[in-house]
């Protein structure tokens, strides 16, 4: 069965408490337990880390070959200015598609480039949780036509 | 039945001949396929216009209102320039969607910033075809809520 | 008797139901039917075009000499980026002004900059309605003593 | 009967004199015989200052809640930098608008933005002393609706 | 017999009358009457268009493939700004060069840089008339080693 | 005794009154009575100035040394460009706190940047009527340390 | 009694030690002992925490909601880039002032922006020790009149 | 006797005091009774104004013409942001020379710009006094050929 | 007979082993050997001049007027940087034509400005050793005309 | 027996495995080794440590004077914003070289800026696991000189 | 007896020629017989070279010190760019000026910004031929002075 | 034996003399002589030159292919403009390092960027002399494993 890590960045423990005009009401768990019911339905094994330590995650995403074979992940802030995150992600060079909750396009000038995109196949961004789903479902017809 | 109205911006049409390794080799023709078979299967009425003319997906998205529920719009370049196109979709303050095939973000300085996104719910990129197939998925979890 | 052309770009023809609280309530039409009586009572024909194509603009300022003795041109959102409208402006050499409903200097960053304010006269800005009725008045005045 | 104050900024008391090709060969004087004129017939009462200060200007426009009921400002070059002529207007609240004589967005580009313009109505430029008439034009309507 | 398509960008047709200061008194009439004489010379076909629409040209160019062997284009102020025709050409894929009757390094700042050139194989920029004509002659030279 | 002199620059005398959801609604007058009481009890003389002008605040910093031995400026909106001001304060050399009622890093992005910052001792910003008197004590402390 | 969160950035461990002439020559041990002192004078409670990990001191602030009041922070150099440590401050909303030693808008470039002055309601810098003792009072203040 | 007007801006009255490693030790009075000496050698009558304020300085100018025949200006800090001061030079017309005692070429960045440069003759710096003097030498040259 | 200049700058004396896919692979020598036989039969003399020194090629320049009636010049990298080139083209005010080889407006960002362009009549580029045939062609041209 | 510490960033754990086209294919532990042969020859005491965590890294330099002489350190992509890391190298002050495998300055733009180099005493770079190598001679020379 | 060295930099040999609306008409050598004449007036040496090459200028100031006691320089168009002129005078550290003939800010942007001026002790421009004179006469007092 | 050529871009030949609290006061003909005997132990012939000519510098480089190995460039203050140079290092594509004394991002602005580093193969700055010494323990290693 083909395997998803999903990685939650810094303050995303706190979803559904923080800002939830912007963020939504949904809490990081409730979100959690949807995406394992829709992996359920979907025939994948899913892995879930949040973390708000950025070497927390580097070192995910460097255990991650031969574990996963799809990433998941919303870096939070750090999209704005860890290299060292985009470095981790182009070193493994898994498929891997970058989330956002908000749409960062419509909010502070400093939110509006992340460093992380140019290094991923793709981005879902602006759509909530939904982001998070439509995410996973991507990583399944990836998977399917991988296979 | 809930309808949805899909925008093909500028050169679009050329896709599947259109550098392919940047495109796909998909044509628009078949996507507009799946998307009519996906958008059956979701119980969604579906409508798709492809222009090369700003002018026209100006005012296709002017007669939106009333008649479609829901916009995916891929404005191809005009997404780098054309403040008239975000303009109107502001103004008829409909949900949409931007949909990208490539992953704008790993190519040109100038494809990097889209003047649309600011006014869009969300936008998915770099995933292909798929990019509208999950935009479309977007649209109907939407609409399923709104009711 | 002198005539005026008065042009609205892109995006115009929605006045009054979009974003309201930044164009005010009044539908172009409204505004149109002002012009008019008051071009009538300056004794002055009137020619008004609305068009959400560059292209249309463009001829419509090329027909001008001969036709016209000023131009009062709204152009939008082209206001920001269409360098070919300014081009057609500059070749024609008719006078002209700029009109603006909305304070473009107290909104987003792109608006703030027109790329048709240094090839025309002058402009009028922010007073909504007003901005074309006070133009139509500064045509008059022109038209006058160039008589 | 409601009062307007016209305020003219540094320099302008040179007008006619002063680079006639960019400003015109009306003197001040002039062009302030004509406002007293024009608000007479308007039944309007007017107020008239001209200063090289800053301070003095930022005076005037504390002095003006109670006193007047509507601002015309032409800053002159101090349109291009005093914040603090900006705080003014802002803090008074007063309806106001920029006025130029000649077309800052043709002249160089320190010109180009004025930082007095995202606080106050709107702003008439490039018209010479018309700039002037029709501001006070605005002034009456606004004022006429507003009662 | 080799085909070769020559493209004039918005308000090109005003030629002769336009600036003539910069851009010469030559109509485009003439101008495309040398050129047709001069590829009858040189046992070249031609196909002119001028339009002030950027979609149409954009579809002028969707439709060279197969039926031309080299663009000549003009694209008048659409080179500062559209990429929607930059990726035309890009993805036709077809020999083109860009064709300046002014020499554009020398004016405006905005007109300095051409989103096109990077796509096309060269410019001829600043010869007036003369650019087009050694343009044609470029692509006979081009058209002759390629067979 | 040891003497702090309180500067307040242009629009601080409309405090209260001048966009109260912004600086407060307390009074100069309030602050000022406030700042007395708070120099009695702390056994400091104090001499407060507030003006319009930047002449005037800046030959009050000249007249300082010798005179007072601390100060206290809030430059209002001359904080974001009166190099002359800066050039005033770095002559003298005497200890001073720059004071800002509202928080300048969260506003528009001119008031990001102080011209005066760089040559005071440091900077009290955000925190309403009490950025003035936490100014006080810091001059206090500073002044009894100095003895 | 209310209780207030003292948090230390990186590299503050080493003050005394460290570059003198700018940071001063008292200990992170002398400075924390005086905030104890005056808060117990205060009739506060003091929570302190100096960590070089961004990620822990992004979890001290998540836990402070419901056990501390109030956050005084000198986030070190972390005030330059680190956009998690801001989203932390903004996410849990409790009055916070911004803490610095040294006047960063007098040393390099890079140390004049801070990313996390727009989301702490004020700002203390450049009165060595003094800073955090000011901030400490600003503190006791808001709480007292919170109550 | 040909005139000049010898112009001093803000805190040049502090000269000899105010950072004497840069602007050196001699007071403003020495340098001005070296410029009256120096004056009446070469036939010259002088007139020196110092004024910390803008508007001051902007009235000397304007009543200059027909009175003197030459300006000698050093706008201290005024010369970084004082387009009122520019624009009265302009105004007046009359030959100028812009001088400072300092490089400002050779110092923070904000000093490297004159807005004033652009339209005074030339400009004399770094030579601490002899700025003046040669200055005052150019303007005796100037007067005598111009007779 | 008419006389022109062929000027090359740095490192085009490699030609044919510099970077071929870039420069192509025709030698320098061989491009000279076809300019004098293309000369020969437009009845033009010409002077041909390779050199990597600056200074030498403005010399080359300053002795051009009376000896050569039109210049070509392809000055290498020093069109990215060398203002006393351009100077010395100024000075002369000979017709000239620039010329390159690759499309520098596909190349590196540096090689997107030239600021030689601005000095001369028009550019040729991209077109590799035929950007100097057709430079040649068209000062035949003007070089006709303007007998 | 003089010590040298060599600090690993993050990601440089992957070295062989990771992008071997930029970094080269040997590993992160061969080059330890490589390390700790050298030093021995060199007679020096080694320590080596890699870390993905920028707090980790901080708190080695806190911890090294007194243990170690010279700090041979490759920051990985934190050269390009850990002004954190800066910091902790300029505090402890001992003599430092920055190693980059790859020559950062032919990679991306965000690479070509080390916020790391003005605090360190040199940097070697673009050499492979030699930069290291001659990064250990480099110390080895210095040691020798200061003893 | 004093030397001073007078270095011309390229172009200048073109004097009285080129651009005389710019530069005047008086030739370069006129300009060294005037300076000539008055250094033999003002007992100095004196030494001239114009050059081309900025090898020259460079090597021409290297072997200064010991034989020359003050430079003149006006560095041509090689202000804008040639660090390595600047190096060679900041390595000499023999007192010079820096001489313009024209207001080079009041002409194209790049000339608004001199490498030279940092490293020179003055800066005389716009004075046309003046300006040299006046920089002798600079060099006198100094030379006066420093003895 | 293989051969490394050694350049010294302009001002090099000062050194010693030059500023030595930045270059050292180690002089050129010094560093030249340690070079020759490593050279000499390592088994390297070596060829050294010093130009203050670029055009020398260039020529040099063009020389090179055939008769060196490898080369050590030290390009002094040609390194942040010479584009010239740039090329002939690209054209010739020989192995290369980049020397710096000095620690050229702890300098001014504009010695940080080189435009030759993107170019060759490494860099070694901020050593001093053993800049040079560790570039040539580089090229031994580099031509011992090519053999």
């Amino acid at each position: 069965m083909p395997r998803v890590l999903v990685l939650h960045g810094p303050n995303l423990n706190l979803l559904g408490q923080r800002e939830p005009e912007i963020y939504g009401d949904v809490s990081l768990e409730k979100i959690n337990q949807s995406l394992q019911a829709l992996a359920a339905d979907a025939e994948l094994e899913i892995e879930i880390l949040q973390s708000n330590y950025e070497g927390v995650l580097i070192e995910a995403i460097h255990q991650a070959p031969g574990r996963v074979d799809f990433i998941l992940i919303n870096p939070g802030a750090l999209s704005h200015y860890s290299y060292a995150l985009r470095d981790a992600l182009k070193a493994v060079n898994l498929p891997a598609i970058e989330i956002h909750l908000s749409n960062i396009y419509a909010r502070e000038e400093f939110r509006q480039y992340s460093v992380i995109a140019p290094v991923v196949r793709g981005q879902i961004s602006g759509l909530g949780a939904e982001s998070y789903f439509l995410g996973l479902e991507a990583a399944r017809r990836w998977l399917q036509k991988a296979q």
